[in-house]
């Protein structure tokens, strides 16, 4: 079993300006010149840490292209990708939407190659060169919809490869799994009438975007059913997101029967996120992924693509990867999670009745699932 | 009305080294040097948009001055004194007790001048110079206990404050409101058989430290009573948090009939900070001191003092911050918090009943104070 | 006698972007978003110095305003002001006329404060509130000429300065001593053919702006003799400095006769800083600003008025200020120069001949001064 | 021919802690915590621009091994080595023996990593895996002599690879070029009575360390003429720096027929770096390295590694490496120095008499060189 690993210091030349937190400096407004959340810093070190942990041996480095118009369009419309190509193009850069997601100058072919890394994983797998891979990609997807940019994201790296598994390599159903914190709104809305492509997002309950993501939310047409979402309560943990993974993502999988899993790693519900309320761990990152790389070997020859998306803590975000690579490669490095011993009261929180019935409501609807 | 602030951008040069989040740098541990999360920078960002907001005019502004080893030697030993002198002398300095409270050489005269700017406050309010105050001091102090420093706290600043309030000052009875995100732990532990001083403690239940803050801390001996905690659940918010000041802080303190009120404003319980998952806005930290300052009215000719604890978002913790100066001054400036959209659907819940629980065990304590 | 200081945060908010050193990010090029050299650190660590060291204490702080359009309108054209107005209410701000002056979303209003906050020195100092003054402001002004910015220069802030003190406090002669390591060409070429206003720039030679500030350019018209230049070359330290002080500054000021002395105080010329070649120390900005304080004292009730202009070495500026600072005021704080030692060695260079022939020849025009 | 490149991200772990510029953060001295001027931020955009550039692709990616214990005292002393390893293992660091060389937690390990990556170079050059090689490792090593570090250095990367080189692969004769800024003082020291090792270091005159680096000192012994210096005065450029590669280095080299040339490519000399006042550009790398290229492939078929050493611009150092690194591989990137043009007039300078004098008195010492 091999694992591919795409990476490229272009991904941390992406620029998302001199904004404070989400929101462009307005010293008007009060607005200090600051940085943007979603800079490269976190990235950055958890490709360091990817390096110096060792387990960069243990990977297979693709080396990313950028996507092509023909594999952007199958996804995005012609106006969108021309958006984001103008805004690019500015000397000052703009914004790929909804005024939260920043376009540095040259962002367009950034956002390019973040696709391109992903299609480069995908051909990987399907040519047999490797089980399973991660693109450590920036910027991220999962909010960018057909026709607009938001979320911090310009691209869909994900639809896009799912796409091109569908397209290119004759994987008839894939699956995408998305944890990211924040609902993988652009990604369920691509997909929405597709029965091909099962999208399950687990995240906070109403965080971003506002009023999306419940569990009515259930694909339309001939899709209906193959959109499945846990909106799971703010401060939710490590026993809550096992459980929606043992009651909605494996069953879910496991009757959708997929050529090809894709997981949005978002690691913005971890315990130290400033972007979302959620309580995750290592170790749930580690759990979560043990769950998926069994489902990917049970039903798919293990098959598993895993896309980077949120994670804002800079000191946090390099460990949660790390364990999910670990997992994908089967490997374990000297390293371990210096800060588990911090916060292993408090995450330790049972299952609360609260959130085990956001999740039962969604274990109801796995069986629409054929 | 008056308003004091105490400043000193000593305070910003207190050293928490090249630690990565909470840990100490350790490279052979995969733990790559960075930024400690208590570094100057969201203190920075408060002072300045306190001054570029136009608060600061409306400011009395007070020098502080060090505390002197009497004044220390009120709350602490005299050997946690000398611990955080001994360690603030060495040239790469230390920690002040638990291991993840760094002492930076010098710290130990930035410590003094940071309890020394509350005893300035205290003794303007006694003077009738001022009616409240803020004392925006670094480093923090409400879990620092009689004789050790922990959780970035290297000296109590507010209990020595008390003190200094019931000894020179003679106001005989203190209650002290911390509404951190974190147990104020250290302040409890140091009045827990003190009927004078009344502390109240708002945080997530059993974030830190760990296993502290229960409902059932409620004093010792005479103190009985007079020690009292609402530790509210992960992702608890808005409604939770005006619930619980509702119920138990204001009618607590209108039984205590405090002569000074002060307040551990730390700013950590906001929906961006990264150091704990609560879910509070501008709004709530506004509100909450909206009911403070009128408790204050009522019961104590309007004596307030905050000193600024816990806060970790560079971005938010200043508006938080203003929000507060703007209601203990009775003014509002031209800067209204811009990130109150973006955050206005899921910080709008309403409360919950394992968030009511927790209150109204709390609640049900009050009546012990006499 | 009492030295006036002017200081605001929003100098700090004047946001340069995500410029590599000099340049505009650039991915596509090979340039990595990065901070702009003309950055906040150096003056806010300037400001937080003069705090600490206690020198604040002795300084009378005086609350800066913006400059009106009158005000700028002496010095600069309608369509420069109108330009940097409209560059400044773009989203991502712009430029101020030779690409390499970021003007940031809202740097307008902030680059009228910086004007003004000398205007209001200028008028404490007529008052008679204080006999001497310095301005840390930012965006700096010496290279903005009538009708463009350059060089980081938005507005020509000690130029509208010189104006007010002429056309409002009657003073007739203003000279104005430039030591920035590079030409101050903006205000050279304002008051080119005025013999009211005499320049004096000491730089580097064909530094920046390139083929600038020669012996040879030497005012015109009525002018002419009321320029003058020291185009020292690269590597020149304190003995050349103040050999041309000694040779040439103080001559020509002495021959002037000035109502008021203004000085573009770039402490650039110093021995760490990455935008200039010179090797000052903070004994020599000391030295020389004891010559000034003296000639003022001689020829004008010591009115001395200086602008902050270049700097960008964020750990020596401080120091070189706080030097000046200390002679301005006539008083030394407990803080001596940690550099010192150092560069001790390289920096007790001779004047070598190569230097004094520039000098010389420097010298040779003071005649024509009248 | 191949180009070899070295490089670990753990060189970036290598922690030089809160010190201001060079001296370690100190508040009661005034001296406000910050970064030290040597800090990983100029290597790492280096590294990303090699990347992001496409140079990458061109290079043979060597993976650095530690030094063993054996290897370290062919150049260190016991004492010394356990001096650094000491120092790395206290939890807040200390120094490498001046007070001026931070030795962070676990940097002994980092160090031998650094020292690792030059022997892994210079057995590749060996067995001939490749022609020449560029290790673009952290901490620095040419000021470091056999019993002390200093100047940043620990260990003395280059020197250990010379003996390496001698030891194992019996190159009987090795030259080491420096053109660091700053004298390879402790390079010189460990070689200076042997005449089997060539060192040649084109420094700033009196800069670092005070009073080294004379052209009088020649070598001693056996050694007598096996060291060179030139000492250049500060402010020198472009046409110093080539004059002084043709007149000294280049016949030097000739008459010493190496059987491998090192190059300490401190890149400090360049017209922006902080640390220096030298006024080089990347045509001046680029071409000093072309003439090295073309000595050892006429003297040595090809052989030359370079070390990094110094280089504190974060934003001009990469194009310095990568102009070295394109000659090296004998490639160009599409990636062209951006600044060229913002320096072209000063950098333009001629060869100075004062400049000539010091090249002409050490070009007389070459022919002591047999
Ligand atoms: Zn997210
Ligand atoms: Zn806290
Ligand atoms: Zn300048
Ligand atoms: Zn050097």
């Amino acid at each position: 079993m091999t694992t591919g690993y795409v990476f490229h210091h272009a991904y941390l030349w992406h620029d998302t300006g001199t904004s404070a937190g989400l929101l462009p400096a307005d010293p008007a407004a009060g607005i200090q010149p600051a940085v943007h959340i979603e800079n490269p810093e976190a990235k950055r070190r958890t490709h360091e840490l990817i390096h110096v942990s060792g387990l960069l041996r243990e990977l297979l480095v693709i080396e990313p292209r950028r996507a092509t118009m023909t594999e952007l369009l199958r996804v995005h419309t012609p106006a969108h990708v021309q958006h984001i190509r103008t805004q690019s193009d500015r000397r000052g850069g703009g914004d790929a939407g909804d005024g939260y997601s920043p376009v540095g100058h040259g962002s367009y072919d950034i956002a390019r190659l973040a696709a391109g890394g992903l299609l480069a994983l995908v051909t990987a797998v399907a040519d047999g060169d490797i089980t399973n891979g991660y693109a450590l990609t920036r910027p991220p997807g999962h909010h960018a919809t057909a026709d607009t940019g938001m979320g911090f994201c310009l691209l869909n790296n994900l639809a896009i490869a799912a796409r091109h598994a569908q397209t290119v390599h004759g994987m008839g159903r894939v699956a995408i799994v998305d944890w990211d914190a924040h609902h993988g709104n652009g990604t369920q809305a691509i997909f929405y009438p597709d029965p091909t492509v099962l999208t399950i997002s687990l995240q906070q309950a109403n965080c971003f975007p506002p009023d999306s993501g419940w569990t009515h939310e259930n694909g339309i047409a001939d899709g209906t059913g193959y959109a499945l979402n846990v909106p799971l309560p703010a401060g939710s943990g490590h026993a809550a997101y096992l459980h929606a993974m043992r009651q909605v993502v494996i069953p879910a999988l496991d009757r959708f029967r997929p050529d090809l899993i894709l997981l949005a790693n978002g690691v913005d519900a971890n315990v130290f996120d400033p972007m979302a309320r959620q309580m995750l761990t290592t170790s749930t990152y580690r759990a979560m992924t043990r769950l998926l790389v069994d489902a990917a070997d049970r039903l798919c020859h293990g098959r598993l693509i895993a896309a980077h998306e949120g994670g804002y803590s800079p000191f946090y975000t390099p460990y949660c990867v790390l364990a999910v690579l670990e997992e994908l490669t089967g490997t374990t490095t000297r390293v371990t999670d210096p800060f588990a011993t911090v916060v292993a009261a408090y995450t330790a929180e049972p299952l609360r009745p609260h959130q085990q019935d956001v999740i039962d409501e969604a274990a109801h609807l796995v069986s629409r699932i054929d």
